[in-house]
């Protein structure tokens, strides 16, 4: 695997020195050689100079292969991708869409493997959260009109920079050339001085915020082309990335195909509200397609035109966002990665979440308490914790409207990719759509008891004020309903005392005389039975298929076959997200096994198991290897000792240990294990084990 | 419910023969008056006639109302779906989209009910057709590129009449006014002659078939103006259903929202092949959204813009159609509506589906084994048998490709409604894409034994041809090419005994003179390994949201509550649908009891059970109306009695029966059967029962 950037700045430094002193050395030498003193001794420093330099060379060597990700047996960041997506291609857990007409850049197909790794994600993810936390899921069309997005934003916002080839006019995301370009610089030329370095990477870290000027004059500093053609490239202007299209046979209704799903909770808040007994804090979520006309899609599945999101509308009270279930998640411990870390440099850390929200690093607890259900979620499906932290956006990320969010990003291949986002977007959304629609999207909190208080009641009589200030009586009018408590009061004991009172209009300068009859000021009782407010919304939203490519990232290893002459490729999927659970097959070929093979699988299937039967003539060894490639965890031998009183052989993926295990008892056994109501040691403490196959 | 129209047709001679005696009786009565009889005679026959005349009145009142589905307790179709509606409304089963801005036609939210039971669907679904039968289950984009939709067909031929409004510019489907208006005449107007009647029936009939011309002569002949303004329409013109976008950001790739799931299949099915082991049949299987942007949506969740699609296609050897599952399903009986019966006017005939392949009524096995399995999963999903049909496409239905088709019709208060389409559609949509492609798309039977075979080969020497016959060369070349195989041997025969023969080319009426060194005519030994050819592809497609919309006609019934003073609302949907499982509530409000039903709503999530947790004070008999209208099967009540070691009451939703269940069993117990591994009657059996609550 790669040196992370942190080992690269000590091997930089080590660099720096070993040149410093090769410098020095170097002055040494022509001083030596200028003095002309003894020979032997200008030979000796030259061999230290030429040992210095040799040992630059090799360090130059170090940093350059480290940084392309080398660990110096070849196994380069870039050739365990590879590896990976041959393996996903060729078993079909996706591949390009629409292949044979060419493909398109950004859409892609889930095969057999993928789709049921996907549905069994998003089972999980509804048992989860859905069922777990009582949400209202709901289901929205893709199909969205512009209005919807226009009160949201995204017709006016969602946008990326574009600039385009000026000879070929082929497209490109201006951030990505500054940041392909600044990465490059960075890691393949060691040499870059430090300051150069420093630009490069403040340049990275700023990149999100640069605006289309900002970008343009950069892309012009570098002197950066077309990747293709190396033609220049225009200005950056911004290209709305919505897929657009018209609802209806008209062509007066404009529409788009949703980039998120969240917009159709929004606009159902008031039913969503009504639906939950109108109490608050309640959660809706939503599983769907959203759409995203990228400029120029890469990165494989972590960059697509068309995606699955699941996303959560937590609605509070702005004023209580504890979770009733916080405690229950407060002594987790993961990898969080505040501001202040960031912005000085420093590494995430491990916290409780507990701590983290006590001490106001996360910013309340009903954003603690998804964080942590996150990490739950997350490392249930396989995604190693320690390539898995929480980011919280820098100030200039957010929203001006949000109140904290925070990033799940998961190490892979790419780097640190962002998976999930947590967001206290405040009232925003609904503040929004009820400005757009003029439907009143606010909840009522109840007081336990009815406040009573007592509040100045001002009233102008303006039929009096009008003759009796001619053109000046609206302003002495407002003027009256302007005055403070304090004002008011005073002038009601003055004009009770004297029958009038002076009243400064400061907006006129001039001062009016008002009469007794002309104005009541008294004190009113007021009832107020509770209070309206538009709730706040925190919002976990997952990218579903970027969660399953880190995944498929996290759970792909290698090893060797039992020759020794091949390495053999795993998934090490846990059983609750594999896409097959078990394969059967007969151990060797004949009609006998076969039945008793099939039997089982028709047994499984009804139980719920999806199984694979394999009774190909093909070695044990190789029909291992081949379900260890899909990921599928168990498999099951049905040998000649078998009839139905009798036992089959249980053989587990990772550590291919194996059991014997009635036949009658084996298709609920395989249900419980792969559905997570049985771990594996317990089948390994229950049923007699045996020694692994000799052909493994 | 509403007469069906054979009950009509009855009503109707009725009324005819009626008419036909008071018409009599006027001429009776005019014939008296002249002859100046009897004024008493008069009188008898003038009261005859008055009576006579009311009858008349009356029948046409019965068939007014009949055909209006009033049964005259008013319980009319119209009243029935309204109360439907107003219950899936309220509830969120579902609800117009984007409502706070007005809506848009033919788009939907399915709220949290609605979307718990689309999840079932399609679980239940997954478990019926791809784990049972080992489909390979794939995921493909929305956006699709123009090429593939043009491959398929869809971009030239999806397409609805459309007219305008000529004075508002409204858009209306040609064929559904046309449909209104012989509806509305058909339905409303007894008085039609028996010739119209038939003509009506007859347009009808052949609405689909009609093209644009045809349907705007019978719009103009019918003169059918526009509903809403009552404006004269434009003449029909072809309005293309798909949403049409632009894929990237450089304008120039066209792309559509798919209109069905089918191409993403078709367009991998070489990939499919391979991962299949290029064996035939397979069967690949995809879940996704569809989108048809329909001219003027109506009928609520039966006619959308944007659906669910599940859809199979089953890949056959077009020689073998045979299905090695058929035997388990030949005994299955249902109602089958063949093209004869439909043609005869006869009714839909019950039929083992076994003799009606055999018959040659259903093309062949596989088809039928889809038929059958359909008819399994339909009803099990609460789809009545008895309004479930399987229908036929007539000939001029069916696509000129397609080998036999049927439809899966459910009959609702819209009549019957498609739901399921089975076709066979030979090899037609991979020649399409294989042809537009260039990329083979066809399968290779290999031979158990090669087959080896003698062919005549025939090779003319151009080199001599030409300086032979000059510019007839090509022409007596391509002649010798054509020979048949016994213009071949005679030849053959004429030039070994003659060195030479005649050749008569019909195309140009010329006999040329061949000489034995001009041609080679041999005998060659052929081996074939196997044959190559495009597989035929059997093809069921499920609407999922107006299954869904059926079920909830079919689930839904009303009861009288116990005082008797008003009809609850019941949803009996199968457990396995049920949006929530199970309801738990305490018997009274009282702080320990509570405790225990969270402590098991909990167990229940745990065990994967969705369910609901009611502890207000309300009434329990309310509390169970409650449930009872979103079709909770169960209800979970804790009484006085329960610690640990106690008993719950379980109460059946339909029964209204109650049993008493260990505590520490409910959560399985309900699990069990409501994943439809224990049935109520065997629980009923179990535990012991109990009176119903007085509530109730």
């Amino acid at each position: 695997m790669a040196a992370t950037e942190e080992e690269l700045e000590v091997l930089r430094t080590e660099l720096l020195e070993k040149k410093t002193e090769t410098e020095k050395q170097g002055e040494v030498v022509r001083a030596l050689k200028g003095n002309k003193v003894d020979k032997k001794e200008i030979e000796e420093a030259l061999q230290l100079l030429m040992k210095l330099k040799l040992e630059v060379q090799a360090k130059e060597k170090e940093i350059t292969s480290k940084a392309a990700g080398s660990d110096g047996k070849g196994n380069s960041k870039e050739s365990f991708r590879q590896q990976l997506n041959d393996t996903l291609t060729s078993r079909l857990f996706f591949i390009p869409a629409f292949k044979i007409y060419g493909g398109v850049a950004g859409l892609y197909d889930y095969g057999p493997p993928g789709c049921a790794i996907k549905a069994n994600v998003l089972a999980l993810w509804r048992q989860h959260y859905v069922l777990e936390e009582s949400m209202l899921e709901i289901d929205c069309p893709c199909v969205t009109p512009e209005i919807v997005l226009k009160a949201s934003g995204h017709v006016d916002k969602f946008t990326d920079f574009m600039v385009k080839d000026e000879k070929t006019g082929m497209c490109y995301r201006a951030d990505h050339l500054l940041k392909d370009y600044c990465t490059e610089a960075l890691e393949k030329d060691p040499l870059l001085t430090s300051a150069k370095r420093q630009e490069l990477k403040e340049v990275l870290t700023t990149l999100d915020e640069l605006n289309a000027a900002q970008l343009g004059e950069k892309i012009k500093e570098y002197k950066i082309t077309a990747p293709d053609s190396k033609n220049p490239v225009s200005d950056p202007y911004p290209f709305n990335l919505m897929f657009s299209t018209s609802i209806g046979p008209s062509g007066n209704a404009p529409g788009f195909l949703r980039p998120e799903t969240a917009q159709g909770i929004f606009v159902n808040f008031s039913k969503l509200y009504y639906y939950n007994g109108n109490k608050l804090p309640f959660a809706a979520a939503q599983i769907g397609q959203a759409f995203r006309n990228e400029i120029a899609p890469r990165q494989g599945l972590l960059r697509v035109r068309e995606f699955t999101l699941a996303e959560i509308e937590h609605f509070v009270d702005p004023e209580d966002k504890s979770h009733p279930k916080f405690k229950d998640v407060a002594d987790l411990e993961f990898l969080l990665y505040p501001r202040k870390e960031q912005l000085s440099m420093e590494k995430p850390v491990k916290t409780r979440i507990g701590d983290a929200v006590s001490q106001g690093v996360v910013n309340n607890e009903t954003l603690g308490y998804f964080i942590a259900r996150t990490y739950l979620f997350l490392t249930s499906l396989g995604i190693q914790k320690d390539r898995l932290r929480f980011r919280q956006h820098l100030p200039n990320e957010m929203a001006h409207y949000a109140a904290d969010c925070w990033d799940a990003e998961i190490e892979c291949s790419y780097g640190w990719i962002e998976v999930t986002g947590l967001a206290d977007r405040s009232a925003y959304d609904l503040k929004a759509h009820s400005d757009k629609s003029n439907h009143d999207l606010s909840a009522f909190e109840k007081y336990a008891e009815s406040k009573v208080f007592e509040r100045l009641k001002i009233t102008p009589h303006l039929k009096l004020l009008g003759p009796a200030f001619k053109k000046d009586g609206d302003t002495v009018g407002k003027a009256l309903l302007a005055m403070s408590e304090e004002e008011a009061l005073d002038m009601k004991a003055k004009l009770e005392a004297d029958g009038q009172a002076p009243l400064e209009v400061c907006t006129t300068g001039k001062t009016f005389t008002i009469k007794k009859e002309q104005v009541s000021i008294s004190k009113e009782t007021v009832t107020e039975a509770g209070r309206k407010f538009t709730p706040a919304v925190i919002e976990p939203s997952f990218g579903i298929g970027r969660i399953i490519y880190c995944m498929y990232e996290h759970c792909f290893y290698t090893r060797p076959s039992k020759g020794g002459d091949e390495q053999l490729v795993v998934f090490k999927f846990p059983p609750i997200v594999a896409p097959i659970k078990c394969t059967v097959f007969p151990l060797i070929q004949n009609e006998k096994l076969n039945v008793v093979a099939k039997d089982l699988s028709v047994a499984l299937t009804r139980a719920g198991v999806a199984n694979k039967i394999d009774i190909t003539g093909t070695s044990i060894g190789k029909r291992y290897a081949r379900t260890d490639e899909l990921g599928v965890p168990f498999a099951i031998t049905v040998d000649f000792e078998t009839d139905v009183t009798n036992d089959v052989t249980l053989r587990e993926r990772d550590s291919r240990a194996q059991v014997r295990v009635p036949l009658k008892l084996i298709a609920s056994v395989v249900r419980d294990i792969s559905e997570g109501h049985l771990a594996w040691l317990e089948v390994l403490s229950i049923y007699p084990n045996v020694a692994p196959s000799q052909e493994e």
